[in-house]
């Protein structure tokens, strides 16, 4: 227990206490960069004791954070460990993140595109949880895939094929590693400043030129209203650029799953087939994004001199089956077998299969994504909990996607679970989060809006968010 | 890390998740007596980890508690350990509390007092922290006085004086030790619910009928505004008159140290001289003060039909020597000496003396008695951080008092430290924080305002805070 002296006062020449932090930010003011550069070397070190980190935490959540404050923390905290020092790549750097959704595997497309293009892609990505699910597991459902190299192996990949895709290291960024697991346990995550520092930390430390943001909109998205989406990456690209990486950020609808696969191994095999140039339909909007993803990509990281160039570069290394040779080239640097994709279906064998037909006539209108992400989670694909496993084989395929018309009895979609004792959960909520109506929907645009760094600051204005 | 799955509901027949009860005071929502009930046996028992407390509380102080959470968290804090069953006694047992002040030792008036009028005083008291002083540091300044007693010691001591005053065992609301703990680093201390139950719970504890409150306010006070002390006040006292226990609470000034001397041993001298009904005008508020909540507490405690012929009791409880002999039977009961009492000034010895003279002429007008506190704090007398020992000798003596006239050169406070060298600060904190003027300062009111049962609710209004 320690109460300030009267006679101690905060110039930069006293050193700060932690309790003073939290009250300032408790009471609504912002701190400064040495202020929060204090507060978050304490987390990598472990000088600042958990109950503070958490009370500071509850502070910022409630009270917001500035976009300088942001800046500060995003600094900070990618200052906080070791980092990746792509200059040695001889190349331009890009990279591509998503605030996470279903069915989401734009990854395995816009890294080998990019890639093919001539650019390098150290992609450090996420794990599955809750509703969302993770492209390392997705993955490791590649017999012998390692995903967690060292950044000497990390280089030596990226040399070898233009694009990685591996696991933060633990000497990365160990701030957030602290930081959000408190955010997970003391209900402050969904801050957008805190959001913003969390994920622009790790993807500066990888040390990028350029950098694409999909932040998804719609049922299946994190942040649940457009407005708030509109924030986070407007504040996320500002940031961005103020730290010297060209940064661009799309809206996305996360209004139903993205492609018709969504689980682990099959949202591989979904990617590898659009590789391939399979073009089946349910799978179009998937190719659609990952052209558009991949042509920002091409175009922030110089090969290209517009958006709309990089998007045809894209598609040609699609088309040329250049993306899909640096795609397998990873695979295999990495220690995976790619021979699981010669015979995808013959690979493919999970421990319970069932369909769910259409209990009416109409049209599939609503689908409430996070709910049949729980759906995904359910059928063994996911995990409610960091830590627990996942079974590569599960997941759910969608017949029909948002705006088909279907008759009572069609297949809508069908469920791998581990078990049979597993299924009856998902088909629940699956079926509890579709709805089927007389007349179709509106339609929902795949883009709804960009932020550059010409618009990112206008949008912000002085919020303090 | 646990997200929750869609499929749970919140019953009363399914378990509660403590990220869920942080969410909802995160947005704004009162928690129900049952979910204060899940965070009190949590913290008590060490279940929630301490980051989740920390997350909550800092969510409380806010967005505020309402009243009714208020009183589920005071019940559910004095349930959270071990009792004290104040019927055994077999008289009707009061106490008196005080929100925490300088020179503030009414305790050792108001306890005796009380006893000799027949009632039971079974008070469970404080250390010094910061600029308030501690009843227990000041009683441990007499050799062999014992603070820390079994709950069937302190039955002993009660039955055989009438009055004891001893520290919290460990059991007694162990709920408030790590929530207090936990709310000193956190910066969530001031918050009238949370300071409510941590006051409340323990006095509860004790199985009081009866409990007079004094709520400091001025420059002293830990509440800064007369609106917040008012608040405290009425809160305090609606939920314990809830909880069955008969409760006032009086608006008391702290605008300058209580009574002439601050510090250990030397308040206790000052209040013995009242004792044996020695009078010297710097004291005379103390000993008004002491009357006013002696009254109350013969009054609430059913030996007198109003407050004010409860004072008249206790005033002839003072006079016939009544009181004294009660203090000094529980000081020997508890194991003292009170033989220092016979000639205080050869008991008191300590380490360095000094006098800070008038700087100037004219009126004593303001005390800023915080910065007065920390300077007591500062000769040795109190403590900056919680298990810190204090001087038992040192402490401040004032000569002249709010009000007064004095001269350039005429002594105002006599200054007593542990050693020469810590002289300095004390006496630099205690010329900054008095202040010299050529007017008189308008009279204050010992007490400013009353809370009942019949005023606290309507005052309350249906204010969350």
């Amino acid at each position: 227990m320690k109460l300030r002296h009267p006679m101690q006062t905060d110039t930069n020449q006293t050193p700060l206490h932690t309790i003073d932090l939290i009250r300032k930010k408790r009471d609504g003011l912002a701190l400064d960069p040495r202020e929060i550069g204090f507060l978050v070397s304490g987390a990598a070190s472990g000088s600042i004791p958990i109950e503070q980190l958490s009370a500071w935490l509850m502070a910022a959540w409630l009270r917001g954070l500035s976009q300088d404050e942001t800046r500060a923390l995003t600094l900070a905290m990618r200052d906080s460990g070791e980092k990746f020092d792509s200059s040695r790549l001889g190349k331009t750097a890009v990279d591509k993140h998503s605030t996470g959704g279903v069915g989401d595997k734009t990854s395995f497309l816009v890294a080998p595109i990019a890639a093919a293009c001539g650019l390098a892609v150290p992609m450090i990505s996420g794990r599955a949880l809750g509703h969302t699910g993770g492209t390392l597991d997705k993955l490791e459902s590649i017999p012998g895939y390692r995903t967690a190299l060292t950044l000497q192996e990390f280089e030596t990949v990226l040399a070898h094929c233009g694009a990685s895709i591996v696991s933060q290291t633990p000497a990365l960024v160990p701030a957030d590693r602290v930081l959000y697991a408190l955010r997970d346990r003391t209900a402050t995550v969904e801050s957008p400043g805190l959001i913003c520092a969390s994920i622009l930390s790790k993807k500066l430390a990888a040390g990028l030129d350029a950098l694409v943001l999909d932040v998804k909109t719609g049922s299946g998205a994190f942040l649940r209203t457009q407005e708030d989406a509109e924030y986070l990456a407007a504040l996320m690209v500002a940031t961005a650029e103020a730290a010297g990486t060209r940064t661009v950020a799309l809206l996305t609808d996360m209004g139903q799953p993205l492609g018709r696969m969504a689980g682990n191994f099959i949202e591989l095999v979904e990617s590898v087939e659009l590789l391939r140039n399979q073009r089946p339909p349910e799978s179009e909007d998937l190719r659609e994004l990952s052209l558009i993803l991949s042509g920002w990509m091409i175009h922030l990281g110089g090969a290209a001199p517009t958006p709309e160039i990089g998007r045809q570069f894209a598609e040609a290394a699609l088309e040329d089956g250049s993306a899909l040779a640096v795609f397998f080239k990873m695979i295999e640097a990495q220690g995976g077998d790619t021979s699981v994709f010669d015979s995808p279906a013959a690979f493919h064998k999970p421990g319970a299969t069932q369909v769910l037909n259409a209990w009416q006539s109409g049209y599939i209108s609503e689908m409430d994504t996070t709910a049949i992400g729980w759906a995904v989670q359910r059928t063994g694909a996911g995990r409610e909990r960091a830590g627990e496993p996942v079974d590569p084989q599960a997941g759910i395929l969608f017949h029909a996607r948002r705006g088909a018309r279907v008759e009572a009895g069609w297949p809508i979609a069908t469920l791998y679970a581990t078990t049979e004792a597993m299924l009856p959960e998902p088909i629940e909520l699956l079926r509890e989060a579709i709805t089927i109506s007389a007349t179709p929907l509106d339609f929902v645009p795949l883009v709804s809006r960009i932020f550059t760094r010409e618009n990112a600051e206008a949008h912000l204005g002085n919020a303090v968010r």
